[in-house]
C-alpha cells in the first residue's frame, strides 16, 4: 500500500470544520465539493471520481460519494464518513438531499462547475437553491497546515537533492542537450522520492534562457551559457517549485550583472513576505529593484504564486494581485530578467510565510553557481 | 526549435473550415474557443493561455488571442491569423466584438466555461447573446485526420518499443518492484521519442493486478504473478494507450483461462469496430463473451474510449455510451476480468476505425507472454 493511500483523518476533520465555519459565515446550509483537489484536501481521497456534500451543522450530515471502482480505496482513505457509491457523484449527492429542507441553500463551486454542469445539478435536484460559492475551499487551502508544509518540505528537498546530484555527477556539461539535462534531473528527483515531476521541467541554455517558459529542446549546452532550470517534485500530492540559473564556465560581466540584479530583487521579495503584507506590495518590493536598474521592461511576469496541491494556486504575488499574506501561506518568489536573444536569469524559491522571517523550503544556494 | 513549435497551417485551416460548417448548421454567428486542447486542435498553439474567436463567415474574421509571454511562439505557430495580445484572452476577444452585430449570436463552450466564467464573459461583452454550444470542437476531434493518426501511430510505436526493450533487457523480473518497472518502462518510452508518459503508468503485480487502476507501489514481483502494464506515450500532443498482462514464469491453469477469455473478448470488441456500429453494441460484443463465461460481474468498467489530444475523450465505448462509430475515430478496446485478491487481466489496444477492418496502432503481441 503506498503512502498516498493512508488516511490522515485528524487533518481532514479539522479542514472540514473550518469549511463549516465558512458556510455559517455565508449563510449556506451546505456546499457541494466536486473539484478533485478540493475533495482530496477535505478527505484525503485520491481517486479520479468523487464528490462531497458538507453540511454546516456537522460531520454526521456530511456524505462522500465515489463510484464502484473506488469502494475499497475510499473505505481506506475516508473511513470516517458516510459513503454513497454512484458514478454520477455530485449529481447523486444532490439528488439524495433534494426535498430535504435542511439542504435548501446549497452552495456549489461556481468557479469550477461548468454552465452545463449547473444545468445537470439543477435537473438532478430541482428543489435545492444552488448558490454560487466560489473558492471556499481554495481560501482555506491558501494557509497550509503542518501536514501540508511537511509534504512541501519533502518535495522541495527532493528537488534540492536532485540538483545537487546532477551537478555532482557532471550532469551539467558542455555538449549535453536541454532534453538530456531535463530527463537526468527528473530521474534524480524520482531517486529522492518524487512521485513525478511537479510540472514539465524547464531547461533553457544560452539565448533560450531569455524565454521565460522555454520547453527543453535538442539545443546543446555551450561554454559560457546561462543554463536556467525551473523544476520541482511532487510528493504526497504537494508540488515544489524552484528555479536556479547557472553559468557554464566563467561568467561574463553582463551575466554577473544580470544575475546580481535578479538575486537582489529576489532577496527583496523574500524579505517582504510577512503576515499582513499586501501581495501587490511584495511584488513591488522585488520589482522596484529591477526597475531602479532600468530593467523593469525585462521582468515580464508576476513575482510569484501560491503552491500546494496545485503548482499555481492562490495567492498571486503580482501587480494585479489582491489581498494580504497570512502566516502559513506557501508561495514562490521568482523574479527574472530576460535579455531577448542573449540570455536570462530567474531565481525562484518556495517559502512559507511565518511570523517574523519566512521559512525557506528550497535550500539550494543562490550564489551564482559556476559549473 | 522543437517539433511542437512548427505549424501545420493546412490541417488547422481545414479544421476551422469544418467548425464553421457546424456554426452554420447551428445558426451561430461565431464561437469562442477557450479550452486549450480545442485551441491547439484548431490552431496548433501550445501555450498555456489563449483563446480563439471563429466566425461563421470566414477566416478573415477569425481572431486569435494570447498574452505577452507567447508573442513569439504564437507568431511561429499561428502565423496565418490575426492576433490580439491580451492576458484576459477569451474576455478580450469578447470585448473586442461587443456591439458588432455580426457576432451577436456567439456560442461558448458550455461544457468547459464555468458559471463564474460566463458571468465574466457577459460582463465583458454585454451586447453579445452568448449561446450554449457544447462539444462542437470535441465532435470534430472524434474523427482524426492524417496528421493526427500519424502522431498516434508514433505514440503507439514508442510504447510498443519500450515494452519490447523492457522485456529484452530483463526489466520484468522477480524481485523488482512495481515502481521500478514503471520507471524503467517510462524511461524507455522517452528513449523512443515520447515527450512524456501519456498518463501515470499502471504496473500491478500479483493480486494487485485485480485492481483496475492500481498505482505502482513497492510491491515486489513474484514468480507466477500476473503483471499488468497499462501505459502510453505522448508525442506531438497525442496519447497512446496500451495494456498488456504477462505472467512471470509458467502460467497456472486459472491464469491461462482468464487470459484466454479476456483475449477472446478483446478480439470480439475489435471485430465490432466498424463505421456505423453503435458504441453500445461494440461494448456488448466484448462483454457478451465474458458474460457467457459467467464472469460478467468481474468486468468492472466500459470497453474503451476515444483517444487523441486527451487520454480519454469521446466516444465512450460503454453500456451507457451514445452514438455510432465513424471511419477515422481512434479508440481503445480494453476488456478486463478481475478476480479480487487473486489477480486480473486486461488487454488493451489503440485502434483507428476504418472502412473494413480497423487499423491496429499498438502492435505488441496479444499472445500470453511468459517472461
Amino acid at each position: 500500500m503506498s503512502r498516498k493511500l493512508t488516511s490522515m483523518p485528524d487533518a481532514h476533520v479539522r479542514r472540514r470544520a473550518n469549511l463549516r465555519e465558512l458556510l455559517r459565515e455565508q449563510g449556506l446550509d451546505a456546499v457541494l465539493v466536486a473539484d478533485l483537489l478540493n475533495l482530496r484536501y477535505l478527505t484525503g481521497f485520491t481517486g479520479s471520481n468523487g464528490a462531497l456534500l458538507v453540511h454546516a451543522d456537522g460531520e454526521e450530515r456530511t456524505v462522500f460519494c465515489t463510484d464502484g471502482r473506488y469502494v475499497e480505496q475510499a473505505s481506506l482513505q475516508v473511513p470516517e464518513l458516510e459513503h454513497l457509491i454512484d458514478r454520477s457523484s455530485a449529481l447523486a449527492l444532490a439528488a439524495k438531499v433534494d426535498n430535504d429542507a435542511a439542504y435548501r441553500r446549497t452552495g456549489f463551486e461556481s468557479q469550477h462547475v461548468s454552465v452545463d454542469g449547473l444545468d445537470a445539478l439543477t435537473e438532478a435536484a430541482p428543489s435545492l437553491k444552488f448558490t454560487r460559492a466560489p473558492n471556499l475551499v481554495e481560501r482555506l487551502r491558501m494557509v497550509k497546515d503542518d501536514t501540508e508544509v511537511e509534504a512541501l518540505r519533502m518535495a522541495c528537498a527532493a528537488a534540492d537533492r536532485a540538483l545537487a546530484d546532477l551537478i555532482e555527477h557532471g550532469g551539467l556539461t558542455v555538449g549535453r542537450t536541454e532534453r538530456e539535462v531535463a530527463r537526468d534531473l527528473e530521474n534524480r528527483m524520482l531517486d529522492h522520492g518524487a512521485t513525478k515531476p511537479s510540472f514539465d521541467s524547464i531547461v533553457a541554455t544560452g539565448a533560450n534562457s531569455a524565454i521565460p517558459h522555454h520547453r527543453p529542446t535538442d539545443a546543446v549546452l555551450h561554454q559560457g551559457d546561462f543554463v536556467k532550470l525551473d523544476f520541482g517534485a511532487l510528493i504526497d500530492g504537494y508540488h515544489s517549485d524552484m528555479t536556479r540559473t547557472l553559468v557554464l564556465g566563467q561568467p561574463a560581466d553582463w551575466q554577473r550583472e544580470v544575475y546580481d540584479l535578479v538575486a537582489a530583487a529576489q532577496a527583496a521579495g523574500r524579505a517582504a513576505l510577512k503576515p499582513g503584507a499586501r501581495v501587490q506590495d511584495v511584488d513591488a518590493a522585488a520589482r522596484e529593484v529591477i526597475e531602479n536598474a532600468g530593467r523593469g521592461a525585462e521582468f515580464l511576469h508576476g513575482l510569484g504564486h501560491g503552491v500546494g496541491l496545485e503548482i499555481h494556486e492562490a495567492p498571486a504575488l503580482a501587480k494585479t494581485g489582491e489581498g494580504t499574506l497570512s502566516a502559513g501561506m506557501a508561495v514562490t518568489v521568482e523574479p527574472g530578467v530576460y535579455l531577448s536573444g542573449k540570455g536570462g536569469v530567474r531565481i525562484e524559491d518556495t517559502l512559507v510565510v511565518r511570523d517574523g522571517r519566512p521559512e525557506l523550503l528550497t535550500l539550494t544556494t543562490k550564489q551564482l553557481m559556476v559549473v
